[in-house]
């Protein structure tokens, strides 16, 4: 008996070991809308308060360099759920950036979303929030991987109702429900409109947890992308008035208390150690609405255009027993790269019969090795801007704003560079003393459009 | 036995309990010169790696609304040495903002410094980097309260050597130390001409860590202001190349590098739970340095001028068991108020016969109470710029950051106002919407200036 205990012992471990090695984990991303690089308390926000999300920080890995497929909506998201550049899978245009409740189409059947690679693994999955890949059944989360779909369909400020709402930019700055006529949807019906605003992101988060809970037992993917803090701000009774940073606080400070009660329903299930939750946003913040946009920190510019502000976002990673506590991460890495890493994770198996953008970010994650990416493609529609190559970046062209000064498109040859490692806040301009930098990144944009096809824009459909 | 055994440990516990609070706290401020209100990885810099400073942070408390009481040298350190507004104590000018080699005078010996006030509980201090604030015999720190000085009397760029050394900003962006003819000095006496400023961060560090064993049985007040990372920037060898931010990075990762030997040498010698340590700066970036100047992160401009950027701070408290762990703290606080804190802790007198700025922080410290502090006033010079009440504040004149558009004054009647909770960046203008805070605010200013009597500048003589 005493001999035979330790060999137990060993045995009941490596079968432990071995049976966690073949579980694959949950995923659960949590994607807010308009969030600047700057606006959570450990990204150095003096006054809106993060406390779940610093937590989460200090629990998981922080990024400080992860970026996003666009600096709009409808791309970045088409980026994340396929693991491509919008520019390969037709969900961009220099004509209209977005989807509008007008838009006859949407996310190509061709692609193979997030949901439907890890469907081929077993895994179960639900989207609960803002979708924005296409309005009509073809293109609903329902029919591209998920089993299940609560949301608005696009964004919360499409849709305005005339009469008795303020024109232009006032119903934004004192919004009003019924200003706004946007669909809530499950699945591929419309259950509420206007879509309740004040409650949604709540509401999103409920659902998303009564998800985990039912599917505790299944390998799941929880896609929870918020349709706030993009304009017209709305939150909760409880949130009104919460935070010093005004109303756009509140929101920020009611989505970080549903980023707490996810992980607490987790925790709870005992579901922790074998879910990998990530947090970031679409694109950087809308800086034309003044204090009810956000703040991009000390990046350049916001939303809808290539500076770092808009591309740039707050990114956490959170895993207990996986990926380290309290780690500050500052290789580059992407949401395309959330694609890959997932499917990876799942035993799942990369689409081989097209250009996959994402890379396996499973080193640089659980702390035993770099970031596989050097590389970072910034467009706006369907042109190039500018590329990150390790710290340098060369901006080709340069156009402001969302909204802002976005028609005045200025060309650079040679391109404008900075070392974003060095600056960050993209001031100093140093391409006179780098030519070999610049050359080295021409060669990389040869090869990279050499080999891109370019479909047909959908958004122009 | 058994009955006395509880009776005796209660007398234990209270004898304990009773001992602890009367042992006044030591006391270890650490000032950084020049360093950005974005500066450090848990306020948001994305490459510049502080894990000391976070640690510090995630064991303390971080404050995001913290000003010092000018936006350069000489009258910030000033205001922190005495508890009072630089008008107050003469130690500042429209004409001339800081102390030069050629400088005459220095801190009045009728002021009463921190040091001087500690010395009346029966501490031991020591001063051990940058004074500037007088640099003859009756005014360095010996002669001024503190028992030991080990650094350089004013700016580590002063006393320029001609011949070799390049002319004008050549000679920061690429420096040598053949270049700077500052001296290094202990107590009244000058020991090393240039100062090594290669070794100097460490140095200071040491010394001050040496003092705190050798004085482990004595309360003490250790102030390692470093001269660093104010231009010309050094770094000791093993610090060269470390940070992704390049050589301004490096010199930020060597101070948070002798920041956890301090903390560390606490620990050691028993001592961490009866020091308050505070760490936080002079004033911002001196942004016209391109990428050897600092990052305000958020906040508008930087040293020299009135905006946030010049005179809003990093700054962490720590006190392990006293402080609560992992706050953050979004009131208000000064550098004056450490003043008044620390001399209320050691049981000491204000002093009475003048007025003192600072307020006590203990509650807010302790966590046991809000912060005392309503009201900051943004001096430039002898001259009263803007003033914050509550979240509001209110810039009567403006004007441009030190060595760029600096003699731009612009007057504004009414004010300029902003809602700093909101607007941390100063964006929004709202004086049209809310005279009632102007009016509030002027009032603040003539109570304050019907009871200001302004001596004659000791930097102009």
């Amino acid at each position: 008996m005493n001999r035979a205990l330790p060999l137990l012992l060993m045995w009941l471990l490596s079968y432990a070991s071995l049976h966690a090695a073949e579980t694959p984990p949950n995923f659960v991303i949590i994607f807010a809308d308009d969030l600047g690089y700057g606006d959570l308390s450990c990204y150095g926000h003096p006054t809106i308060a993060t406390p779940h999300l610093d937590q989460m920080a200090a629990e998981g890995m922080r990024f400080t360099q992860f970026y996003v497929g666009a600096s709009v909506c409808t791309p970045s998201r088409a980026a994340l759920m396929t693991g491509r550049l919008p520019v390969r899978n037709g969900m961009c245009s220099d004509k209209r950036r977005v989807l509008f409740p007008d838009s006859k189409s949407g996310l190509p059947a061709s692609e193979v979303t997030l949901a439907e690679a890890l469907r081929e693994r077993g895994y179960v999955s639900g989207c609960f929030g803002k979708w924005h890949l296409g309005h009509l059944p073809p293109h609903l989360p329902t029919n591209n991987g998920f089993d299940t779909y609560f949301g608005i369909p696009y964004s919360n400020d499409m849709d305005r109702v005339g009469g008795e709402a303020p024109k232009g930019r006032a119903a934004f700055l004192d919004p009003k429900v019924e200003y706004f006529n946007c669909p809530l949807m499950r699945d591929l019906e419309i259950v509420e409109r206007p879509a309740d605003q004040t409650t949604i992101t709540r509401r999103y988060a409920q659902e998303a947890i009564g998800f985990i809970r039912k599917h505790k037992s299944d390998p799941f993917f929880v896609y929870l992308p918020h349709n706030l803090p993009h304009v017209p701000l709305f939150r909760s009774p409880e949130f009104e008035g919460r935070s010093r940073r005004g109303l756009y606080g509140d929101v920020i400070e009611e989505i970080d208390w549903t980023v707490g009660q996810v992980l607490q329903a987790l925790r709870d299930e005992g579901l922790a150690e074998n879910t990998l939750v990530f947090f970031t946003s679409d694109n950087g913040p809308w800086l034309i609405f003044g204090d009810h946009g956000g703040s991009a920190g000390l990046l350049k510019d916001g939303k809808g255009c290539t500076w770092e502000g808009g591309m740039r976002e707050p990114a956490i990673a959170w895993w207990p027993g996986h990926v380290p506590a309290g780690k500050v991460n500052r290789e580059l890495a992407t949401t395309m790269d959330l694609y890959t890493t997932c499917i990876t994770l799942a035993g799942g198996q990369i689409p081989q019969d097209r250009v996959v953008d994402g890379l396996d970010l499973t080193p640089t994650l659980l702390g035993t090795g770099p970031s596989p990416r050097d590389t970072v493609y910034y467009y706006r529609g369907q042109t190039l801007m500018a590329v990150r190559h390790g710290p340098w970046k060369a901006h080709f062209r340069t156009q402001g704003a969302y909204g802002a000064d976005s028609k005045e498109r200025k060309a650079h040859d040679p391109p404008l560079l900075f070392n974003l490692d060095v600056d960050p806040s993209e001031r100093d301009n140093v391409n006179a003393a780098h030519p070999e930098v610049i050359a080295t990144i021409r060669t990389i944009v040869a090869d990279h459009e050499s080999k891109l096809e370019i479909p047909p824009s959908e958004l122009e459909k």
